[in-house]
């Protein structure tokens, strides 16, 4: 994920598109593999697709900068980044002016600014947005597939779900998550690490991952995840269940307690 | 920034501190220039780091990953990252030890999971940690100071008040932000486009940026920052003022309507 905007970077906006994207990837057993935020700069932008175009990934997901206004430069920054030049789509200009029809606003002028979000690298197809004005746009980039959506995080919602999920559930195949957490108290992390590393010595698959939560009433208290994909139903929930029995056995012979656990069904594709 | 941490990939966690560090930057009248999140995983922190290093920046943070469990790898990845190996550290074990003998526990064992947290790239110096265990760790690597903090929040915010903090403070000089931020009704993003593109042609040293907050009651709803960062008190202060005279006569002109202002008094250096 590209993240455009400099209300990222200075604290005012905080980036919860990230957040709601990464989960909603890793339900269906991907991820996000980074996430980088950049300043609303044409090099900065084109900077950063060069530099997510190098991973190779299956998908680049640009997020910000598709508006009217002048800081929004995301698709000049992209036809940089992949020195193509830009152009107005004529498919781009209708699902704008379908937009402004749909509010009963047939007669608003297409000044530059509304043009502007019509005007897009070449090679590059609009998508629709249903709930705002400027529309995604969708590029193939050497075997990556590239998708631009608005940062207003509704739209950016709507597009992702309309129109980049189904296209990553297909390129996926059937993958399924299962994941338990706990609340343990009474261990320091640094007590906790040696039965994780052995557990992931016999588990090499799992993600095991334990966060810090501070001491209360004298007490170290730890919240562990642990989850396990597989094109398995099965199997995902099998192993994260024994792994998770495994390391309460041996917290608990320590003289911890595992306060709450909590997991979720395994969830992948229907 | 550099953030290490699947939580964060995985919408887990929400990338907090990149906010509150971003917000305390731009207060000073400098800012994050990029922040990327890449997983637990040494390649990608050393790659990571490779890319902060070559921004040729100021300053690169490094956050999480130090802690004692298998996934706290980010000394490994920067070891791997700049070539210089791994080496048990004097003086953060003594910091380690001295946090111990604070919580009333000097007799605890220094286990390889605890010994990990002193084990730093040669030529790195720890950095005092007044909240938790893990000390923070100082590099400097080719013009670039590097600093590494632990995750956890308030281990995080601490390092980075007290070490942090004023290494910036020092190289930036002293600078003034005053920002003042509108709420204005009635008008589109792509009507108000052209009056900030002439504001900015007219300042070009001025942030102006708008975010739209969607449609209430029929109107549309904008927030717009003008912010001005200057080395005099008064110039930051009067541009962002007569910036926000020109913009509110030119709306108000076009029939919307601006809600409410609201500035911070200039911001910078004591």
């Amino acid at each position: 994920m590209l993240a455009v905007g400099r209300e990222l970077l200075i604290g005012r906006t905080l980036n919860t598109n990230a957040q709601w994207m990464g989960r909603r990837l890793a339900r269906k057993g991907t991820r996000l593999a980074e996430i980088t935020t950049v300043d609303d700069d044409l090099g900065e932008i084109a900077a950063g697709l060069k530099g997510c175009l190098g991973r190779r990934a299956d998908f680049v997901i640009v997020v910000g900068g598709l508006g009217p206004t002048p800081d929004d430069m995301t698709l000049k920054g992209i036809s940089k980044g992949i020195r193509m030049g830009l152009r107005s789509n004529e498919e781009a200009l209708s699902l704008i002016r379908e937009h402004y029809a749909r509010r009963n606003l047939s007669t608003i002028e297409m000044t530059p600014a509304r043009k502007k979000m019509a005007t897009l690298p070449v090679g590059a197809k609009p998508v629709r947005n249903e709930v705002g004005t400027a529309p995604g746009v969708r590029l193939e980039l050497e075997g990556t597939t590239v998708f631009c959506l608005p940062g207003v995080p509704s739209e950016m919602k709507s597009i992702f779900r309309e129109s980049v999920e189904p296209e990553i559930t297909k390129r996926l195949g059937k993958l399924y998550r299962k994941c338990i957490s706990l609340k343990i108290e009474g261990i320091y992390e640094s007590a906790l690490a040696p039965t994780i590393e052995s557990e992931l010595r016999r588990h090499p698959d799992a993600y095991i991952k334990s966060h810090p939560r501070g001491i209360k009433e004298g007490k170290s208290r730890i919240e562990l995840d642990v989850a396990m994909v597989s094109e398995d139903r099965e199997t995902a929930e099998e192993s994260a269940v024994q792994i998770v029995r495994e390391i309460k056995s041996e917290i608990e012979a320590a003289g911890a307690t595992v306060v709450s656990e909590r997991g979720t069904a395994p969830s992948g594709r229907k």
